[in-house]
């Protein structure tokens, strides 16, 4: 169980340094000073004691079992003390020591190195190019960090160990503390999932914050992550969201997903909430650390000022916060007891002369109503208040009413300093400006909404039996012997209808004679589109003539797209044109497909046709997706409301939508080979009358 | 001038009391101990002196002249007082006293009467029920906060005395200064816009920071603002964003506008910087009281840590920023001293083990290139970190390249106090996390756009001189007479039609014979639609036909509508039906109006159709607008992209869409009584093919 390595019986520091100025020295110091109460054992091979510890020359003159040890030796010589640890039966290594992939080169190889000895002997590594770690409870400190934090509820995991350190300054200022401070470094072994999965099961751990700029094995991320947020509240901030790489993506989807999008899909499918800020990421923190789960996020504002409570309320509809309509009870008992100019309506403003009786009384009313689930209490100091006194009235109703959150904004400095520490101390976030106080809050609300979300029955996978998989992957298999890596519409085509996905019947021609033919045999109206790999965007060169009516028109039409074609992409490789049938126009919706290295395929749905771009009103998915997911998918676009029918029109063929969705997710589990895919337009018709993919793009690997 | 406001020479305290727990004794107190020079009257019938400084029973019985009178008797006692100061020929007065306006009923008579007074003895007032003023230079504080503030740059001008005394304790504890901080109370008579015109030429004032619920008169605020933001910056707060009331509103124009949009677009207008907290009120006025305009929006950012540059590169660009891209010359330079670890490109990393010459090195390099207009300075406290010698080269660094703006997040707690400390008291924005250095940067910048707008010269108003005004008021009166408020569609067509605003032939029919004598002189294909004040959305309810070709069509048609309105809205009174003739479809936008009560005429422009209310593509101005701020409205949208020709697709004719919205622009001016309207769809046909008013609609007042 990895939870040993926070609480070994033992921890040898090798590299251990009688100079303050050494890394080594402050581990030592840091690991005596937590309070630590195994035995520690320095090893140097020149020191007799460091801080009055005996020291010993390696690992394997140390007399006892040893269950940890922290490697601080410049990195050349990291292999050979792993290596002895390993012989003396060590169970974890921390190395602090960089020098490793990070620089690349030799660096990679003396990783790969570590690695091996690592699996040799079964000891779990955590680094190299790390900060090591802190457990507040055990208590242990094994990094060269300046400070111990407090005792507290937050688990912290961090890529950036510099981060750490500048954090934990920062904490002890703040009042903030925490249960363990874990330094990822290099992941050459141990990584944030390991982590996610231990610190689920960490009685002393109410939330786990994470920052990461990258993540390894996004499956088993994921997995891990939706088992402890069921449990406990995981906070990540992401490094790195700024999109760059997706420039090149082939294909709508591709170019809509980017990276980030990959990320914030798969936070959401782990329960994870992403804070855009370290400001946020610590608001949330500070609020999940002590506060309850709300029942819902109808909130009540109780303030002793209208400015400020009115920025108040602003900012909780702005965050996605509902003002609580108090029952008429709570308005009757308000209105009675309140002075009148008081506003009896959330939010509820006690008025400038308040004193904590009067503030009390109010925010006991209003937290007794059943309508209310949270509570966000504002104070400023004016010449009447009485901040200490409030404080206290606000925790005398938070133990009154312990299952409804309470966040605080006392603004002001010195005059509110005490009060707000009072709160702190007790478990109230309690912040200076009410912004904080507000997204404090709706971190705590947006928990709610993913346990709500769990309360529903897991959904099993929807399959498909009328797929026909070997015609599909002869398509595949051909193309790829063609050594192409873009499927032609007409393969394009024929694939998704393999898989039971409707689409006009459409056929590959070369000469005008044959598109006749075709033209005839398919039946007029007919449209005529380019057909060439590197062509991905037909209208955009004029290549696709809608609506021919007559073998004439067919030729002109036929004519016309070859010149234009000669004309715009010379270089164009020709496969030929395709005749397809002149179908009615329906509503537009795009289906896609695109694959993200670390999580794999994402599935989005949206707003098609040619504003797919412009409006990007498309949503996302990691697969395999269940029918409950698609159907909030399809929810969180406008294209639903579109569907849905707007103004009149009578509603679209939604299940036919959903339909397409789910076979596609089929398809792309079933062919690997894909790694984009565009449906687009997907035109949808009047309920009952199904959908027709107009057109459709797939790239394989 | 208002100004001696701020700098009389000599002060009453009308209701000076010997009570500390009185208001009247804590202004007296606060006038002395602010340092004040001028000579201080306490008047108070029943005290011979007060604090040492001897009292007067009323200010008639002070021997020397008065300049200003602070009131702080009770309500009822008010006028009389008043009467007293303007008979003593007092300049201006200062009404503490609560109990006017606010509180309804006698309290408006009251009002009224005080401002009556100050007319009728030229006396201006401030107030009533408001904290006073503090002016830091004078000195001069008359208000009943409990501390004065440090001098400084920045002044506050609040709707709200409570969050003034709450900022007042907030900014003391982090060393932010004040040039003046005013309560504008009720507004009586002094309101926002005249202490905006004075503070525009106070020399002791950098930037002004506004808290704000509503404007008088929205008119003399944006001309007196616009005037004072091209010299120094206007940040505001809006209190009460949120929409409630704009549902009422009977076209999309009226829905989608909403009171926030009315003050943004009003702002905007002005070159007020919008402030969405308070935080970000305070990040932006610190930078702003001290640091220069940076010529563009790219920054480089300097860091001693990977992870704290990339979350501040991340909000960098969410924030509008811009990574300049250096020179050859500076990544020469520092490739060649920067060890080979380090991050040469933006953002620049030091390293971890960077002491304050390194850091020193790299951000004079990156200030020394002509593509950096700005620096964001990350500091984390690391082992070999010199917080305070790496605020000391930043300072160094800000003096070599003083138009350069610089803001600094020093990440950490005591470790970088002391660093942070003499950066702010030196002008530089430090902050303890990232976000706050990156809203300070943003905030510059888009200021600097403003001031480039401004570069640009004034651009007159176009008129057209082909408008049948006349024409257009008798419909208006017809409609009036009628007592009607929604104009008929074909009455709005027609109206429109004066002003030159091409659309369809449309003829008002009430009998199916009628129908088919219109369709047969406008010519098939026709369109019927039903025509009732009461429909202001007919196809919501099936009231429209499309392509009519035939006489027994045209009667079929009438027919369905007559059925549908009958079946769904079987109250609403029937005008008839319009016939009109079916043109082709073009690409659609919405053109619309609003009026707002505060600002006047807002014009919208964006994607219209049925999907105009669900995409809120559209952006507003406030009228009259010139030829280039049409242009602006049509940049700002993304049905711009759609009028230019989306892949493939020929441009369609824009200049068409600007005449439209420009003669629009007139209509409004010309006809007063017009409050809402809307043009959706404007349908738009290729260049040089104009564009065709689909569907109108207008209310009038």
């Amino acid at each position: 169980m990895i939870k040993d390595l926070f609480a070994p019986r033992s921890v040898a520091i090798i590299g251990a340094s009688r100079n303050p100025a050494k890394v080594g020295h402050t581990i030592l110091r840091n690991a005596v000073k937590s309070g630590y109460k195994g035995r520690i054992y320095p090893i140097n091979p020149k020191a007799k004691e460091i801080l009055g510890i005996r020291c010993y020359k390696t690992i394997l003159d140390v007399p006892d079992e040893v269950d940890l040890a922290v490697i601080a030796v410049p990195a050349p010589t990291v292999l050979d003390v792993a290596e002895e640890c390993g012989e003396k039966g060590v169970k974890y290594l921390v190395v602090i020591s960089a020098g490793f992939k990070e620089i690349g080169g030799e660096g990679v190889d003396r990783e790969r190195k570590l690695i091996g000895i690592g699996k040799k002997y079964g000891m779990r590594i955590l680094g190299p190019n790390c900060l090591g770690f802190i457990d507040t409870y055990t208590p242990l400190n094994v990094t060269f960090a300046a400070a111990m934090p407090r005792k507290g509820r937050i688990a912290f995991i961090s890529q950036s160990g510099a981060l750490i350190t500048a954090i934990l300054d920062w904490s002890i200022r703040r009042g903030i503390g925490f249960s363990k401070i874990i330094s990822l470094g290099n992941k050459a072994d141990l990584d944030e999932t390991d982590f996610i999965q231990a610190l689920g099961q960490d009685e002393n751990t109410n939330v786990i914050l994470l920052y990461i700029e990258s993540i390894g094995n996004g499956f088993k991320f994921i997995e891990a992550a939706r088992k402890v947020s069921a449990e406990k509240p995981i906070i990540v901030v992401k490094g790195g969201t700024t999109e760059a790489g997706a420039k090149a993506a082939m294909s709508h989807t591709g170019a809509m997903a980017g990276s980030f999008t990959s990320y914030s899909v798969a936070f959401k499918k782990s329960g994870i909430l992403l804070a855009s800020t370290l400001d946020e990421l610590f608001d949330y923190a500070l609020a999940f650390s002590n506060q309850p789960i709300p029942a819902s996020n109808n909130i009540a504002i109780v303030t002793n000022a209208g400015g400020p409570g009115i920025i108040t309320a602003d900012l909780s509809v702005k965050h996605g916060l509902r003002l609580s309509s108090f029952n008429i009870n709570t308005i009757n008992k308000l209105r009675s007891k309140l002075p009148p100019a008081a506003a009896i309506y959330n939010p509820v403003d006690v008025l400038g002369d308040a004193r904590a009786d009067r503030y009390e009384f109010a925010i006991k009313t209003v937290l007794s109503d059943e309508n209310v689930s949270g509570l966000i209490a504002i104070l400023t100091p004016q010449a009447m208040t009485e901040p200490l006194e409030t404080a206290k009235a606000i925790l005398r109703a938070h133990s009154m009413y312990p299952n409804k959150p309470i966040t605080a904004a006392f603004i002001g400095g010195e005059t509110v300093e005490k009060a707000a520490k009072l709160l702190i101390e007790n478990g109230i976030p309690c912040f200076d400006l009410p912004e904080r106080a507000v997204i404090a809050m709706k971190g705590l609300c947006m928990y709610r909404k993913y346990l709500d979300s769990l309360e529903k029955e897991p959904e099993r996978i929807v399959r498909f039996y009328d797929v026909d998989l070997a015609r599909a992957r002869r398509i595949i298999e051909k193309v790829r012997e063609e050594g192409r890596k873009v499927l032609l519409e007409v393969e394009a085509k024929e694939l998704i209808r393999a898989y039971g996905i409707p689409t006009p019947l459409t056929v590959l021609v070369r000469t005008e004679d044959e598109a006749v033919e075709a033209a005839n045999k398919i039946g007029y109206p007919v449209v005529l589109k380019v057909s060439s790999p590197q062509i991905l965007h037909k209208t955009d060169i004029g290549g696709v003539v809608l609506n021919i009516n007559s073998d004439r028109e067919v030729r002109e039409a036929f004519r016309t797209i070859l010149n234009r074609v000669r004309k715009y992409v010379p270089r164009a490789v020709l496969y030929g044109i395709t005749v397809q049938k002149m179908v009615p126009r329906g509503r537009e919706v795009i289906i896609g497909v695109s694959k993200d290295p670390t999580f794999g395929y994402l599935i989005m749905f949206g707003s098609g046709g040619i504003y797919a771009n412009l409006f990007r009103d498309v949503t996302f998915r990691l697969t395999p997706v269940t029918l409950g997911e698609v159907k909030e998918m399809l929810r969180e676009t406008k294209a639903y409301a579109i569907l849905k029918g707007i103004r009149g029109e009578p509603p679209a063929d939604i299940s036919s939508v959903i339909n397409v969705i789910l076979r596609v997710n089929q398809l792309i589990q079933d062919i690997p080979e894909i790694v984009e895919m565009d449906i687009n337009p997907l035109f949808v018709y009047e309920e009952g009358e199904g959908c027709l993919a107009l057109d459709v793009k797939i790239v394989i690997s």
